[in-house]
């Protein structure tokens, strides 16, 4: 490991230890992180702009050191901060970056990467999750405006979010191919926030209903081109997965760690609870198995980074990490005894946080579809 | 099915939906709901002392009935009620009905039975959960009382309790020949609660940590024999384990319910969700392993009430509910998609609740230890 | 249980123990077990019409009684002869008996009810297993006879039956609505055994593929009417599969208990193999699911004598049974290592034989679909 | 890829499907291979010394080239002869080739590489399989001779062998410190191979119990030190393992490819068998698992061309490989229906052979002890 990496790492960890951990209780409680200050300090280091071009204020570095931050960010003691740093950093513009015009990219990425702004990502919808084809909402060009109707559910940071990666749908037409991608100041008339989701996990990180009734944007904040918005979004929706898959590495040897702890000096018949067998011979499965995930993940970055098209493995990475997720709380978990079904462990928020795994940035069985796709396996409709 | 007992549940099934279902969120909410109150309504329904002496105002009917009742009671919305009128009901009661004298009977059970008393059971220490016999709490004998010192954790319904059940060590000597029952006013000076525990599921049943501190009882409120406790308590425990079982397959069923309901009218990737295989085919599973479960209680009780030792298989059914409500609730709320992360739906309350199934009264652990013994594999130690 | 029901299991276990258990290894390496022998044996003693009527044959008892006696069988050391004895006393004939012309029952049922005709059952074809709807061979009336063309496969007993319950299209029209059962002697002209197939396991019990070219055979000889064999077939499955499951509950118990006995007295690392705790838990868990399915077939049968649809619980036994058998058979034989992998043991065996439990009778993936149909959970195609 | 690489692939297909795979089904019928024949076609063309030094006819390569063969050996359409490969490539010779004298190397390694001797491993015994530490053979030293008695179990190629790498104790002492490895003739008096193992699976490779009954070989075909040989065979075992992981990949995703095509082309209830969606997600399930298991190994082999302990790692990844050949080898077993419970397809006899692996070169529980003594979880006896 290169000693920039190392460096960076180190304040990476820094950060977490002094500026975050410590109030992550509280907002656990609170039921939203500050993200606009949290932010701040971690686009001062330089770590929401790691893949980034240098001249929007990036480190212009490749996508593993991204992966490697994330990695990192696995040691802060809840879900949901992490997940709320990867739609800032990792999953609101790639395709901005990518696709958006140098002004587009002047107004919104640059504050994003130095964390002035905060930003979500309009995707899912009350009737539209995992399949992003079928979304409602509309962006009518009127002269030089979109006019926007609609709403999105499920939006991470969307009740503190300065601006929104809008997918909207432009025209009518092929669902694949009437969709764009909208810079959306979430300060515009018409943008209501009916309501902050009550989630089973994450609670630190907010989740907002958002509902959008005529609500006009210049044209010119459109990402690219007209009607490639759905394809924008299946690309950056790659990133995406690697980025979860990455950040859930740590958490879950975390986990494992913490558990044999307080196994090893917990008592019960006459024994420490981690001398039986079936405790320690499950946290080595457990071991095992996010070994095996972690392999596939780098084994994924490395043909990433050479320029490969990497679906079909960051989606069984995506798959297995939301199904290991569930097994290595629920299993360790099991270990803490009643300790295990109170709020002050750290297993416990994870059993609680991780169940999102599965479920968001695609469900398991999208990722099947997916793979399948790949095969050759999956019926034509 | 009797006329009766026809009768009976639809009687229960009222005062569910009527006093306790409308209130579920907002007890869940507030961390306790008001056990005085909703058992004042139960006892005078007859439905806390079905299988006790119609001398203390019980019903006298075999546990069977007992056993109905509590898959009735699987009807309210959560898990913390159930387990906090089992309690009541059938955990707290059993020891004092069969060996208890008449007196104390008249003082504790009558009242307990009539729901003007609310009772708890101390057993779990926070060094001893399911290994029972090396609590610490000692009860010492000094004139005609006894005089307390040491605490109790994860005592349900501690917080409002009149009066507990206590297991308490009266001597020194053997483990399983030391201990004693007492009955405990728990107004009594010198008995602190000192932690409502915060707990990951079971929001609206409270959960005690309790100190004693030189706390003094008349002897007479010894239950039985001296000595016998942790006898006494293993008796207790095997019809705790199978009302636990029985008030856990409606609640499952439910879940499989209203699974497919909601999946049924969630429309994704043009068809309803449930048409998808993979779902319709998972829930036919869940279907059968709560059936197969269903199966071995009902065998399990007609044995019991033909008078048999049930141990081993009150053991496996205890086994197979913790492990299967796993099962059920985590696999049901993934096909919720997003839904099944809010606090909104049932599926993501019981995912929390039942998660304790595998943990109280006596951990999946300690069930395969206890199968094991009857087996005749367990090494010596 | 009553002493009629105890003689009756001493009896047969003594035939077991005596004229088959000494010669099935013989059997297994030859590829076949003489089933005119056996079943002579067997039938006289009263066990292939154990719930078969008296003027036939049988004993006139409910069908708990076949259930009993198709546990009993389980002490067989291997599979294949209790699925042969299965087809000859519990599948190939309930048609007939229910629905068959006395002069039919005489000729065919009588005898093998005796012992003295080997029946098979011809349903699956080559192009269609589970899906018998859509089989292919025809049975064209032609003045009195039916003239048969086409061919069956997977026959057990194929090699060596005097008659074949054969199921053919007698018409076209609905698949459903255009079969019929048949009474088909094996000796008649255009009967060509084509091949014994070489399976993974049931060695000793040989399996025939059979094809059909212009077979003539009396019209007298249809069970019942014209174009009900397949609603026949369906009832007549739903006797096979609870059956089938009844064979299967003795020898995982058996596999078990060989594998506790084995495990007892096999030393590794300094220890017994099964003081290590993961294998004598393992083993409890499996004796817990064993626990589990033969209570579901109990409560099943119950039903099923009082007079009630069980396809959905029959289905739902029979799912879980295939899924068991192979849970436990592998599961135990490795706790034998090396041992395990060799011929020599029971454990090698019941894992290959046990694998056909969830692809014979109705695969897995075909019970989940019945199931389905009951809980209203499948798609209308 | 190099083209060297490309090339030696290319040569190892052809030689498998000219000299290998038109006869696997006979050999597996006859129950052993003719190890001299196929080993000397391998041996010519480079493959059984890719890792060797080129003074002894290796080719000097790396260990990931010998990894690269053993993967294209899978191709092999049983498992026995890769595993056969396998104790003559890498498992027999690894401490010879560190640790031996020059003179021994010329007389075992140098034809064992060319493929003129045929050799075995001489580790387990009858009552010590994975438990090394424990085996009683000895070899006793007089004179310039040692002097052998004892036995040997499970040995692969045994009954054809020209020489064993044998380890016994050659003093008392502590069992990890009282080992050596001898290279043994097997042509010697007093070597009697008593019994050809009748195996579940693998049956193409002869597998032999053969006893020592004074048996004396010169000092000199001592390897290395006197009472080294428990470590030399520890590290020896570390190679096994990895080629055993990379023996299984190609077999395992075999089986999936063949399962896709013939559940596409098997029709029932009209449609195509892999139009079920439990069928074509439960094969993008064990896909994914594959690669899982592919990217442990890949990232393992490169940890140890450079120089690095992969204990760990080769444990974790042999632990997943028979476990996940189990899944693979049941889960598409099922699709095939009743032909997949023939002995006409590939899927029904690598159900058999890869039963192996779990059991083979230190069972899955093996494994899972020394993944806990590398993670400090092992309890000290």
């Amino acid at each position: 490991m290169s000693t920039a990496l190392q460096e960076g790492k180190r304040s990476i960890s820094s950060i977490i230890d002094k500026e975050i951990n410590p109030f992550v209780d509280k907002w656990e409680e609170e039921g939203q992180f500050p993200a606009h200050k949290v932010f701040k300090t971690l686009g001062q280091a330089g770590f929401l702009g790691v893949d980034k071009p240098t001249e929007y204020g990036g480190m212009g570095l490749d996508f593993s050191y991204s992966i490697a931050v994330a990695e990192e960010l696995g040691s802060i003691r809840c879900g949901g901060i992490p997940m709320a740093i990867g739609v800032q950093a990792g999953m609101a513009t790639p395709a901005l970056t990518r696709f958006g015009s140098d002004e587009l990219k002047k107004q919104f990425l640059t504050p994003t990467i130095s964390g002035d702004l905060v930003a979500c990502l309009g995707i899912s919808e009350a009737g539209a999750g995992s399949d992003v084809a079928s979304i409602k909402t509309t962006a009518v060009r009127k002269g030089d405006e979109y006019v926007i109707n609609g709403g999105k559910m499920w939006t991470t940071s969307g009740c503190q979010a300065d601006w929104m990666c809008l997918l909207a749908n432009t025209s009518e037409g092929h669902p694949h191919q009437n969709k764009s991608l909208i810079c959306l100041p979430m300060n515009l008339p018409g943008i209501h926030i009916t309501k902050k989701i009550d989630k089973l996990g994450m609670r630190s990180s907010d989740t907002a209903q958002i509902f959008f009734e005529d609500v006009r944007v210049p044209s010119k904040n459109l990402i690219g081109e007209e009607g490639m918005g759905f394809t924008y979004q299946m690309l950056q929706f790659q990133e995406e997965r690697l980025w979860g898959v990455a950040t859930v590495l740590t958490p879950l040897e975390t986990i494992i760690q913490e558990t044999i702890d307080y196994t090893r000096q917990r008592k019960a018949f006459d024994q420490s609870v981690l001398q039986n067998q079936v405790v320690h011979f499950r946290l080595a499965e457990l071991a095992t198995e996010v070994e095996l995930l972690r392999s596939l993940l780098y084994r994924t970055i490395a043909l990433y980074v050479e320029g490969n098209d990497v679906t079909k493995f960051a989606s069984m990475a995506k798959l297995k990490a939301g199904r290991l997720a569930r097994e290595v709380t629920d299993s360790c978990l099991q270990f803490w005894g009643g300790m295990g079904f109170t709020s002050e462990v750290l297993v416990s928020r994870f059993y609680r946080d991780l169940r999102l795994v599965s479920i968001g940035g695609g469900t398991d069985e999208t990722m099947l579809s997916m793979i399948c796709k790949y095969m050759e396996t999956l019926p034509r409709k």
